[in-house]
């Protein structure tokens, strides 16, 4: 029998708990942030910088979910002038150390499929 | 010395496969629609219903880049009448096997915590 777990009878049950996953860290931007700040604090201009394509109000409404959801904090430097604003990520965001593995390895495999088949192809295209 | 694996110096490293696995099953729907096929081949009225709030213009949409990436097939019984379409996940969905389990152990973790804080706030409340 082949491994098919997402076939196992109680996989529809499973939904619940993933709406749950993916209402908070679903969507485009919310995980690459999390990511972003996994080497130093950064502030709002770094991290609009790393996440090519992400808008001011876009990144500004994500940084709030995320520090609601207690993934990061905003930290003041109010001394600074100006008052300095940086982004730190929370111990909880490390609770999500399996998730973000897990989507790694997929995308690394998932990229060397689409290398291999589009390689396949262009063989057969030459043999056409 | 704390298991901050997300904390590596790699850990940037990892954000273009990161991005590659985001962009075929990230947003709101594709995980959705994928486990929403593993107990069996559906149609689109049904897709429908089980995928609460999607409206038609975007499922169509999000089977359409399914079936590009591999992940399900559309199958035509042309003989029935009025012609079925229903839908099949692939072998290849099976891959995402990992990531559906840690996406649904940490929603799963993250729920609970949810609860366990707001019981917390409560009895402070109570108390004050």
């Amino acid at each position: 029998m082949k491994d098919r777990v997402l076939h196992a009878p109680d996989c529809l049950e499973r939904l619940p708990a993933i709406d749950d996953a993916l209402y908070v860290i679903g969507g485009k931007w919310k995980l690459r942030i999390i990511i972003a700040l996994s080497d130093g604090n950064k502030r709002f201009n770094e991290l609009q910088r790393l996440l090519k394509g992400i808008s001011a109000r876009v990144l500004s409404n994500e940084l709030k979910d995320l520090e609601q959801n207690g993934f990061l904090k905003r930290i003041v430097y109010a001394e600074a002038s100006p008052p300095l604003v940086e982004y730190e990520r929370t111990e909880y965001a490390d609770t999500l150390k399996q998730v973000v593995m897990s989507l790694h390895e997929w995308g690394a495999m998932h990229k060397k499929n689409i290398m291999q088949r589009s390689k396949e192809e262009m063989v057969t295209n030459d043999k056409g």
